[in-house]
Parts: structure tokens; sequence; C-alpha cells
């Protein structure tokens, strides 16, 4: 997410809602719409605690309303999780080790390169989710290319990198990613990253896998570059937790709120039609001149951040093992693999 | 602040606002009633980029007015920190520790021991703050004890301890530091904390330094014990930072941006009228409504918190070391200091 | 282990051998007499690449020649931990749980605490297993007393500090301890450390549980405090993992090797007569010289450190958090637990 | 050093002696043969107790007999940092600063960037050096690019990255700084990394920088790639810190002293000449033979080794901000500095 930096938008433009999810965008457009939105498909199972949706991005029109690339986006929620429930840990780690065996386009030979990179910040707990999946995996481009005899057979090639956020490291995250897939030269990236949800109860329950890769949105002033096949020139698969929400969107569902009350009490109905009928600019002067001096640089976290950081981490971490090497996934034999 | 817990309260209750530091208190309820608030002295001095303002509560009005024990709280504000400015950190360094030469009851003797606790978690950032301190102190009580040569003369006796907070220990933080001051027999504690502001303005850009030690509110439901004098049997005094800003304030100041917005226009005046005739109930539940699944446990935190809080650790661990040992004062003769 | 400081001898006096393991302590007697070492008993079982060995150092005079206090030493030897085995690694983590509960006086009442406490210095790597031990424990003293539903039954009241080494706290370990068994009354403390060994095989292979717990040796100079029932008050068992060998163990080893090489070979008969009628002193001597500056604040590490201290930490936790709570202890079910 | 893997050799081959230390080198091959070495200039200037030596390898003959890449190597002795000596730190900064400036081939412009790297890995403390100086360091490329006010003049861009060790990317770091420099095309790479040294006394008192780049031995089995101007394709200067020394120099002193010390009694001259005939193969038997199973993967390193790390980090660090921007310079004015 690269929170230091604050530049991925990944704003819903109609309705200047901040979410990364495509889930949750296309759930804006709908309830403020109130009609069904063409150019997206989704579908939903059901399991054990956990749901799954597939949201499709079809149409170039509907990747502008959204806010997204056209692509899949595979979401796994599992509001559990803010119950430290292990059980329903090792459920999903299992249920998404075999949604991404499904849904990444990995290469039929074991010797050619997954790149993984974990993007994001170790300093900064919400920031650090890219770093620590990175921390976690099992990497084995050296072994395989040294020869190592117990990694030729049932494991891929796979490599990893947690380069850090441009305050640190003063180079954009895709040119670092661009420079070692010429380098590299693996089949696949798959690039790790904190998000940020327009829904509280989204966070540290929910994971996103999209096959459009990063893309920061295109608002004015974004001039940071994606992580996808057009910036790096391979497919990019991106796999991102929504560990904060903007503060600026904690100000504008107050506002909405405060609408909806008064609308159900019958109360202020000046108010109404006027909230109604406030201009996006009003909206957000208001939302700026709360947040000042931070506007757009605010995030919000639960207080528990660091246990639901790490929990997750290990989901996604373990989960990747599995789904990239044949030999660990016929060790675990878990029930949710079939 | 024990931000894992959210149980340290510190609310002005006659308004529900929530803040760690007295100088906001009252500001707040100032502010409020628009007259001026019985029982609080304030002193007001500028230097260089820093402003100090001495607020002393000094009847139980008064402090349960403002939510804070009856006592002296000094507090240095200086806004230019937020943008890197190494000469501010070191003049402010160097003003902090003339100010705690003469604000801490500190032993003649320098025999006498120091304790200093460094509260919080240091596995989430905002509330790392403690933990990193103590990492950068001065610690000689073993030193002394032994008879080290270099240690005999210009050195107090001084230890330290950063205990991790209730959910990875089990044990009140106040229970730790009892229990040590028992053993230890040290003349002062000082505890090292994180706070909560209510103005964003203030993240990271002020310090707070009490003499009544720490005291979470009196709030319903809130059963942590305070570190006071009462509790530990020594005099405490606190040293804060403000490193969040509570979500609900931000959905708070919200509202009021609104009612104040239309006011200006003369716009909804029923609006106007039915907010401010809005009793607290009704308030809490529009705020618990936009937070839920995780009310009053959501921090904001600018998202460039990692170097804030290394840059202002430093500050504080430098200026206790300069105030406590008087051979460190000699040695960096700083202007500020005299 | 407190490495930072050095003082944790644990010399075998007799032979100036320094090693924390009473399994080694009796080796290296029985080898360098050539006979059996009266007041020790030792018995041993092996089971699928684990050898639990049980010494119990049952007279003062046998303690006096191991520099081992009195009491039973449980030691479980896994030698395949070096190759990063994960089907050991949760044998090894079974076992060890199942010893656990035969080997610790634990209380019949779930309510009567125990206190855990994580000794050595979280920022350096080989003395940082007793932080990252506690930092993985299931730890619920706060919520059985706050009455948490979930906690009431099948969990035992546990609670825990990893307080740091005394060049950071200025306060000795044993102090901080006994401090709080005053306050918070545990029926016993575990004290989890890092430990040296002589063999450099049986770096993180092997795991020691002692009921003497923690007792610096008695040599000249070392005035630390151990961690005992003398010291603190109630019965102390001590969990340690040899993570270093001192530098002077190379040393002296090298000497020994170089006698037995010439030895074998019937070269230099003159070095052999002269190296075995060395005195203590010339050999100390010699081992000063090649260690200078640093004699006896030195250690040898493996460089694969930080894994195998990762690894280690997680089959120590995983396994107190069993042997402590009959709720995980159902919920895992092994077979190793029966 | 890449300490987790063990390969960056760095030997005196003719006597099978272990240093990244071209000075170390030096003093050995002339100790042990007697005479003045061929090949190799050196200079010496000693003030405020620092030592700065000039060796200059200026033949392949010389190279090859050093184990050193032919090229510059400065370097700085303080011996006093072994006592937290604050004063001798800062003077370190500015002479380290000033010798900087004269010894890197820095280009005119301030817009042509500057690469650094950190080699280590931070979860290892002796290896940590690299990630942690990169920690402290002023990163301006992005800022200049982006065309920030304030970093347009005085400013030299600068970027940076610690990309961890190959067990944990699987990829060689000389391919990532390669690939690196194909996109960000800086004019110089500065590559910092912790060093390996043949006398313990050089531990973390002692900075080593090489024009030479980063060259591992050419040692039997050694298959790592340089980082260095034919690797990468720019100048690469190295900045080193010896933090470890192998514990078969430990063995192989031992049994050198053992060896003096009895030939200055006069004692066991056939052990004396045994061990001076003795091969290159039985020594090396016999170092095995006490190091198993760990042979080559030991490192000795000092117990207070953390501090030592985070100080010469920062000694590092404060030296290159200074000598790369003139801004930081000016703003500094030490007077070892012109």
């Amino acid at each position: 997410m690269s929170l230091a930096e604050g530049q991925r938008e990944g704003y819903v433009p109609e309705f200047n809602v901040r979410t990364d999810l495509a889930l949750e965008a296309r759930e804006i457009v709908q309830e403020r719409t109130a009609e069904e939105m063409p150019g997206v498909a989704v579908e939903q199972t059901r399991e054990d605690g956990v749901t799954i949706h597939l949201v499709k991005v079809e149409t170039r029109e509907a990747a502008q309303r959204l806010g997204k690339a056209p692509g899949n986006y595979l979401t796994l929620e599992a509001p559990g999780l803010r119950q430290k429930d292990t059980d329903l840990q090792d459920r999903l780690t299992d249920i998404l080790a075999r949604e991404l065996i499904k849904f990444l386009p990995l290469p039929d030979k074991l010797e050619e390169s997954v790149l993984i990179v974990g993007l994001g910040n170790w300093n900064v707990t919400p920031d650090a989710l890219g770093p620590k999946v990175v921390g976690d995996l099992l990497v084995t481009r050296h072994l395989k290319l040294m020869k190592h005899q117990a990694f030729q057979e049932g494991y891929r090639s796979t490599c990893a990198l947690a380069p850090g956020v441009l305050g640190i490291t003063g180079i954009e995250t895709s040119e670092i990613v661009r420079a070692l897939v010429q380098q590299v030269k693996p089949s696949l990236v798959i690039a790790i990253d904190a998000l940020a949800a327009h829904r509280l109860e989204r966070l540290h329950t929910t994971i996103q896998v999209a096959d459009a890769g990063v893309n920061p949105g295109s608002g004015v002033g974004n001039n940071r570059v994606g992580i996808n096949k057009e910036t790096v020139g391979v497919p990019v698969v991106a796999i991102g937790v929504p560990t904060v929400v903007e503060a600026s969107t904690i100000a504008g569902d107050t506002m909405d709120a405060l609408v909806q009350a008064f609308k159900k009490q019958s109360r202020a109905p000046e108010l109404v039609i006027g909230m109604e009928g406030q201009s996006w600019e009003e909206r957000q002067m208001l939302v700026k001149s709360v947040l000042e001096p931070f506007v757009g640089r605010l995030m919000v976290t639960p207080k528990e951040i660091d246990t639901f950081i790490d929990d997750i981490s290990l989901v996604i971490a373990a989960a990747l093992n599995t789904a990239l090497h044949p030999k660990v996934r016929s060790s675990e034999g878990g029930k949710y693999l079939q």
C-alpha cells in the first residue's frame, strides 16, 4: 500500500469513496445507484465460515466506474478471524491455497521462476504485511540453480524481495520490480500488499487476489506507476489484505449516517435535502477542514493490529507455499485442498 | 497508552471528548462554554519555535471537569517537528532537558534511584514510544552498585523497564511498577507513554510532562489502575506524546464541522437546532454506528508515523539523560540549558 | 543467559569446561576421569529421532563436581533439527509437552498462576530465545481475573515477562522476578533462557528442563544471584537451549585435539607429556592470549542462527501452551501426548 | 558478508588465514615471511585516537598473495570505540566523512545518482550492519525527480536498497544490484557490508573503504559473484566493518600460540618442529575435527555486539550523509572536515 506515500488511490470516482477492494467498489455503486451495474459479473460461494466472491470487471466502462482495472478479483471473507480462531485460520489457509492453484497462471515447468514481491514498509505495523509474508515464504530458486538434491523435484523455482517504500529507497517499487524481472526472467510476479478498505468490518478479515496486478488510481495528481503486465512485462497477480481505512472515509460515513438518522426521524428535512444536494467539492472541503493538517495521509487501524497482521501474514505465506510447491501440497493433504 | 487495551480513557466528560492532554481539555471547556474556567491556572512562554504551557489543575472540581487529576501539566509544542527539522529537534531536546531539571522532584543524592518505565507495546508503531525511549536511556544503577569507577561521580542511579502491555504479560502494568518500587526503592518513577490527542495537529509535535502520574479516566467500565503516588508509593512523573487520535474524535468533529458549515451559510436551521439539541446518547449512537465493529478500539495515525516516533523518542531520551545526569549536562553545554 | 553480561558461569570446575548442560557436565567428568561418577543417576530413552535423558544430581558433592545445583535435569536431544525438518519439530513439540506435564510441579487448581519469565536480550540474536518464547505464549491471567467467559474453564492462569538484561534495566533479573512473585503470587515460575554448551553439535538441537531453577556458577568474581526457590520464594523450573559455545571452549578443544593427534601418531612425545602436565593456569594464559582483548566475553554461533532460534522458540512456546492449558491439550490430540 | 551463506571467503591463501581486511592480509604476509612485500604501498597517519591506513594493492601478483583485488584500501582504526566513547564516535564520523569526500569518485553533477546497497541479513545481529546503515541514510532521488523545492540545491541524488541475503531472496545480491544499476543508472554504487577480521581487536573498531568493490575469494567451491565494476557496470566502493572472526581463526591461533609458548620455554622441540612442518591439510583436518558439525559456518562475536553495531552504523551513515550532500556538510562545520 506504500502507506508512507499515500498515493495508491483506489477511489470509486463517482462517489469519491476510497477502497482497494473491487467487491466494495461494486457494492458502493450498486447501493448508491440502487440498480444492477453492467459490465461486472459476480459469483459467490460459502463454506465453513468463509465467503468466496469472484468479481469480474469485464468492460472498460465498468472499470472506470469502479476505479479498478479490468480483470478478475477473487475475495475471501472470514469475519470470524477477528476472534482469534486458529481452526478458522487453518481452514482459510487451505481454501486460499486451493483457490490460488486455480487462479494463478502458474507455468507448467517447475523450473520457471515465480517472483514474489512484498510491498510496503516493515517499520509501520499496518504496512508490514508484504515484508512479513516474504519472510515466511519457502524460497528455492538458488537451491534449484545450485542443483541442491532435495529441491530438484516437487518444488517450483521461487524468489522474493521486500524492497521497502519510496521514502526509504528513493526508487519507485515498480522500477525495482521491472529491473528484477529483466534480470531474473520470472514467468509470474506475485505482489503482496496492504490495502485500504471502505468498511471497517473488512479490516484483517478479507483477502483479495487480483489478476490485474497493482494499479494505483487515476485521480488528479497521482503519477505513481502500477505493477502490472504493462509495466513489468510479465503477468502480475496481486494479493492484498485491507489493514487500514482512510480517515476521510470515517468523516464521510459520519455525514452519511447523520443524514440517514435525520431522514429516519423525519427531522431536519432541509438538511437531508441540503446534504444530498451538497456538491462533491463542498463535502471535500468539510472533510479537509476536519482532517487538517494531515488530509489524505491519515489511516485508521484497530488497536490489536499487530496480532491481526501476524495471523493473516501466516495464512497467506502458508497458502502460497502450498499452492506453489507440489511437494508441500502433498504433505499437507488438508480436506479443503481437494 | 496501552493502545491494545483501550482503557486509559482521558475524556473531558462534559463534552465527551477524548484527550490525554490537560492543555486540550482546558481548551475544549473554554471554547465550548465560552467562559474562563475556574480552578485552572495557565502560563505560556514562547521561544524559538517552541511554545511552553504550564497548566495547573488546582481544584478537585476543575480536575473533574477536565478529566485530569489535580497537578501540574507542562506541555511543549513544536509544530515544526512535522517538517523533519533537526535543528528544531536539538533545540527542543535542550529546552525539555532544562524544563525537566526544574520540574522533576529529583533527590539531592545521586545514589537515590530513579526508575523509568516505558509503557506500551513495541510491536505496534504508535504505542512503541515508551519502549523506544527506554532503549535509548543511560542506565547506571548496576554500575553504581558494582562501584564502577567511571559512574561514581556525576551520574545519578537510574534503572528502567519496558514491561509490555497487559495482553502480553497478563499483569497490570501498575502491579509490575508497584512490585518493582518495593524491590528497588527508587525516590521517583518516570513513566513514558504514548497518548491520544483531540486535535490532529498535536500528533507527534507535543510533549506533556505531568506530576500527577498516569491516571486513567473514571468512566463506566474502566477499572484500570493508575500509576501514581497512591498506587506505587513514590512520586510519579508521566512524560507523554500524542501519537494517535481516536477515530470517534474524527466522527464527532465531522458532525460539528457540518453544523458550523450550515450555520455559516444559514442553511438547514432545523439541523443546527436539531444537532445542538441532540443528546449525548444520540451522538454516541451515531458515532457507534459509523465505527462498528470496532467502537472505541480504533486509532487514527499519520502515515509517516515511524519516523515521527523515532525522532521524538530520541528527543525525550536525550533530554532525560541530560536532566538526570549532571555529567551529561556539563558535557553538552547547549545554550538552551542555561 | 544474559549474554551481555557474561556471568552465568556454569563451569565444570575440575576441568575448567564451560557448559550449562548437566548432561554435558557429567559426560566430561566421566570421559576425563574414565570412571563412573557417584551421586548422579541417569536414565535415557529414545523415540523417533529424539533422545530423552534424565540426569539426577543427587548429592551436594556431585553438584559441586558438575558445577550444577542438585536436582533433576531433563534433556531432549534432536540432532535432526539442524536440517530444517518440520515433522521432527512437531514431534519434538509433542514430546516436550508430554514430558513437561510430568515434570512441572503444576498446581491442581487452574486459578493458581504460573509466571513465565523470558531471560535475555531481544537485540542479540543468540540471546533472544527467552523474549521470543514469551512473545508466542498464551497468557490468560488477566482474562481469568476479568472473568472472560472463554477462559474460565480449561485454561490455567498464566502470566509472563521478558524484562531484558542488566545492561538495559540496571536491575538484576532475579530482583525483578522476586518483586513480581511477591506481587502476583504465582505457584510456579518457569524461566526460559539461552544457554552455553560445550559441544558444538548440541547448539540449537537440545532442550534442557531443570527443576533447580537458574543457578549461576560459584566461581570467583561471580556475584550474580540465581533465580530459584531460595531467591524468589516459589519453585522455579528453567527451560534452556544452548545457542552459543564460548570461544574459550574452541581454544581449549583445539589444544586437546592437537595432543590427541600427536599421540595417535606417536609424534612429539614431549608435547603430549608437556600438555598433559600443563597446569590449569598455563592453559588459561594461553587461551587468554588468543582471545584478547575479549576474554570471556566472546561467543561462537552458527551463521544460520536466526532460523534456528525462531524454530526452537516455537517448539518451546507450543509445548508450554499445551502443557499448561488442558483445553489446548485436548484440541491437539497428537499421538506423542499420550 | 552474507554470513548466512559463508562464501565470501577473503582468505590469505599462502597462510590460509581468513580476513576481509587488506591491512591485515598484508600484516600477515609481512609477519610470516619476515620481509617487505613487493607490489603493496602503505601510508599511515594518526590523529586524535584514529589511525588512518591507505593500502594500495598495485600488482596482480600482490593481489593474489593477499587474496584482495588490486585497488586502494582505506582503513580507519579507532580501538577506543570499544569503550563507549561518544566524543571519539563524533571525531571518527568527521574524519570518515572527510576521507570519503577525497576517496569516493563522486560525479560533479548532483543530479547523477549514487546507489547505496546494504548487504547482509537484518535478522542476524552481526550481519545487520548494511541494512542498519541504509535505514539511517538521507535518500533524495525521488525528491529531486519530483522537483521537491527543498532538495534541488545542495543535495546529491541518492537511492538505497537492503535486499537481504540469498537464503531469503533466492537471488544473488550481485544480480539484484546489476538489475538496479541498469534501471536507475547511477554513476557510483556504494556497498555496505559486515566483514570478517583475523584479529579480535579489530572487531567493531575498524572501517575499511575499498575502491575495488566487493570481491569474494577465489578459493575452491566459491562461485559467488562479486559486486564490482566488472559485474555491475559502474564503479563500486565497498565500506565494511569487521563484526566477526571465523571460529577456525580461533582454532588456528590457538595452535600457533601453543607452539610459540613451547618455543619460548624451549619445551617440546619436537612439537615446534612438528607443528612448523605440519602440512596445511593436517592443520585443516585438526581444525575441522574441533569445529564439527559446523566447519566454516561458525562465527565468533563479542557479547556486546548489539550496541557495537548500532554505534558504528550511525558513524557510517552520518559520514555518508555528510560526504554525499554538500548542504549537510556546510551545516555541520566540524573541524575534522577541513
